[in-house]
């Protein structure tokens, strides 16, 4: 089985979490710009989910550019991710309209490691298919930033009860992470190329 | 024609259906954990038609990558399937506010019973397209679990105003029937590209 | 420019305009069978709705299989069609929800005119830059049905504060025009490949 | 990396963006043509914000037409440009429920900018990544309509508290420039095949 049909079905669903989350910012009755802050914490926790997924999207995409073909187990390991993922639009907006409360923010990190944990579960899927000499299962190589990020998440779970700032940095902080441009799977592309 | 393009509108409309069923869980005004708990139902049925959804993906996915080509008879029949699984987040949200109360819980169980029959003209539909002599009708084969699962949804809608337990206990074991991995089409299509 | 691309963003609108709809089918409070009667003309018009966008889509497919390449005025022409699409929600639950009353149908009706003239004018579109003599001119031919659609609504606006039940007749009677087996893009086709 | 999967999943959201827009069209209780009267401004801006998402697409649709590969750097100003593009049906929705009122009005103007500097940035972007002398950079070119637009909503928002109207007016006008047909791209394009 091609890798075509899983990447349509999963840019669908991400695209339409990416957009569901927006539905939070419900448009207020007052006409003033005092009316837009009370939605500033929803559009800040709006932000970073947009930034999440933007993550896992990118990441998706480079993983199954390197991924040769599906099997029923990779499949299933997918729907897996996508449902975490799926559950972003309620945390969002239930850490959002709270304004960082403790157990709203303590959730949305327990989705997000949930999210972690099924993407790198399915990293190993792809590799248990295609074996540890493959080209995607060196492209993945160590994946040290897969593993640190479910251990910020972890973190940052108890310690939405102590401050729930510091949890939201800790998010923060794990988003950033992923931004530092990480080409180790598009050099490894650009290098079979050659 | 080409199944293509009925793929990419399939993926759609399942990757929606999949995603706006997560709307039935609505953002609790209170922010402690307690508040979730009567979310819960309504999660777990998310969940067992989160898993449903995968499944008809899956075997949709499958059953396109065998067949060659399409008619306006099988648009047609797809679209049948896709309007069940769109009642899907109705039920869905109906059977999980109401606690697995009587009638929802046949309810849904009689759009799960349509979908599954749905399925199965699909498939026919399919096979008089192509000839019983042909690489998808054989790769279908006798397809007993898509004629099984019509009757355990078929018996458990009775049983749901016995005991809704046990009707939506039917519901999970046909679910879990799919999960059992079998390979038959998988099979089918390697032993062609041999 | 290729199809392709104007093909994947037409599914996918119309693949959310599909699903959108049943969210008008709003979860009832009761828990018994009674509580779905008065969903039934929600459901019933969903069901009309349902089955035009499947027309349209199918229409759609059959027409970009036969075009070759699309042009600034073809991609507007398309997203013409499609604007009136999308009001298909909006004015299906409103004839739904109101059980048939007088203007919520004749609004359907003119969102349905509006809708078979963009169709008109994008397979003009289509025809004017390929050229009369070209093979998408001759698999559109005549196009009775797109023709005639037009008219019967034109008759059924009206007609809607007489009886809504006549023209609403009148939309089904239309939509069932479109059911019976009209094979001449397909046919034109299949000639073209031999 | 191909342009392939950006493409297809901007289009998603895109396709998600344009029809979520609609739900601000809520379905009324009255059943008289009276009842559509308050529902105009809605509607007037969502037919502005559809044709903005339209143009959207349709640029986009060109640029990667003419561009070859995409970046990390490129993923991410695209998916920046979403961002913006997923805050119309918000802004829409707002301006549209108050009659235009003067912050509601600026608030759109605003979101506009900002979408139209994202898309800027987007051009340079795919332009540092194949060079100036690519065929991307000279399909591109001047592009003096997106350097004028964010101009005209950089005057529009102040001008929202004098006169909405006027504002408004501007968005219109600077919608009416991109639809005169510029076929700087398609040009480029079809010398290339030549």
């Amino acid at each position: 089985m091609k890798t075509t049909r899983l990447e349509a079905f999963s840019d669908g669903v991400l695209a339409i979490i990416i957009t569901i989350m927006v539905l939070e910012l419900k448009v207020p009755h007052a006409v003033d710009l005092a009316a837009l802050k009370p939605l500033l914490p929803v559009l800040l926790s709006y932000v970073l989910s947009f930034i999440y997924i933007g993550i896992y999207w990118n990441n998706h995409h480079h993983l199954f550019q390197a991924a040769k073909e599906v099997s029923g187990g990779i499949l299933w390991a997918n729907l897996h991710l996508l449902f975490w993922l799926s559950l972003f639009p309620f945390t969002t907006g239930w850490m959002g309209e709270n304004h960082l409360a403790s157990t709203p923010t303590a959730v949305y990190g327990f989705v997000l490691l949930m999210a972690a944990i099924a993407y790198l579960i399915l990293e190993r899927a792809i590799v248990a298919k295609e074996g540890r000499d493959s080209f995607v299962a060196r492209a993945i190589g160590p994946d040290w930033k897969g593993k640190l990020s479910p251990l910020l998440y972890l973190a940052a779970i108890p310690l939405a009860f102590v401050s729930p700032l510091i949890a939201s940095g800790l998010y923060v902080f794990a988003a950033f992470l992923w931004f530092i441009p990480d080409r180790r799977i598009e050099r490894a592309l650009e290098k079979r190329e050659e």
